[in-house]
């Protein structure tokens, strides 16, 4: 791991972070990880550096969260030769699921995973690209835990702590690769 | 390449695709891909089959229309070492973009891909879970090379030949791992 580590600590992920003013509205500085799908080494930087945190810890499936939440999910659970679980808006899975309603700032969201894929009595990492209130991410925990799964940890590439997903995923940690603390 | 052509040929990704009848709606029978993503071997043997096609075909970029398209895109783009544009709907990529609107069979749509994306004069491959009539993949073949890229060819995991996909996309060839042919 002695070379891994040098590249590990010498990589600036935040130099392919995008910074867009203003997205999706007026004041938000919205953090765009498409920017390093762009950038082969960066991705390539984000997907080592999950199988090296996650490829001893025992984890039977990966479960992310549509749409960007599959690009860094499917190339790990690809690498690590796990499952992939999807977790959709509704609507999406034609198959059986398990669903559940969540609050956003104004409205109702409603997201759903396939029964058959919840593992019961095993570990799953639940991931997304970014990690905000959290607010998706604990509605997605709750379908997987629902399901008879446990969620030992909740990864995501970019946090943003300072709109407080720790408090909505309590007691689960959180592990993320690049945290950024609002303007 | 003898050892990996045995093992392809006696593969039968079929069983990993599940048919789902009336989904989304009655009569339609909904072929899907989670069931590959469930089982580490069929995820693999397509990312496999994906490189086998692919790696000395000259291919600067790996294109995939969200959601589904970038389960199989992200891991392709991984391995391959090579940048990945995402394909979106219209409103959630934060960055100047190209956008092309299309005709759904009730509806309008409208899907759009970063500018600075697009390499100019570049050979991209255009990417999506499931081939059926074509439309979208006809769209965003449109944004690519409208942005000065070349898209030399089309690959599906799962392809509906039935829904006219080859006319749709003509001319340029559609690769796809499996077809099914109706009911």
């Amino acid at each position: 791991m002695g070379k891994g580590n040098i590249e590990v600590s010498s990589f600036d992920l935040d130099k392919y972070v995008r910074k867009v003013p203003d997205f999706p509205k007026k004041g938000i500085l919205f953090y765009d990880i498409t920017s390093i799908l762009a950038a082969p080494l960066a991705f390539q930087f984000c997907i080592d550096r999950m199988m090296e945190i996650y490829k001893d810890k025992n984890i039977h499936a990966v479960a992310a969260i549509e749409a960007r939440g599959f690009l860094f999910a499917a190339p790990f659970a690809a690498r690590m030769g796990i499952p992939l679980i999807p977790i959709r808006k509704k609507g999406k899975l034609p198959g059986v699921t398990l669903s559940k309603k969540y609050d956003l700032e104004y409205a109702q969201a409603e997201i759903e995973v396939h029964s058959a894929d919840v593992p019961r009595g095993k570990r799953v990492l639940l991931t997304d690209d970014l990690i905000a209130t959290g607010g998706t991410l604990n509605a997605a925990r709750s379908l997987l835990t629902e399901g008879g799964a446990e969620v030992p940890e909740i990864f995501g590439v970019v946090g943003l702590p300072f709109l407080n997903y720790k408090k909505a995923l309590d007691p689960t940690p959180v592990v993320t690769l690049i945290n950024y603390h609002g303007e």
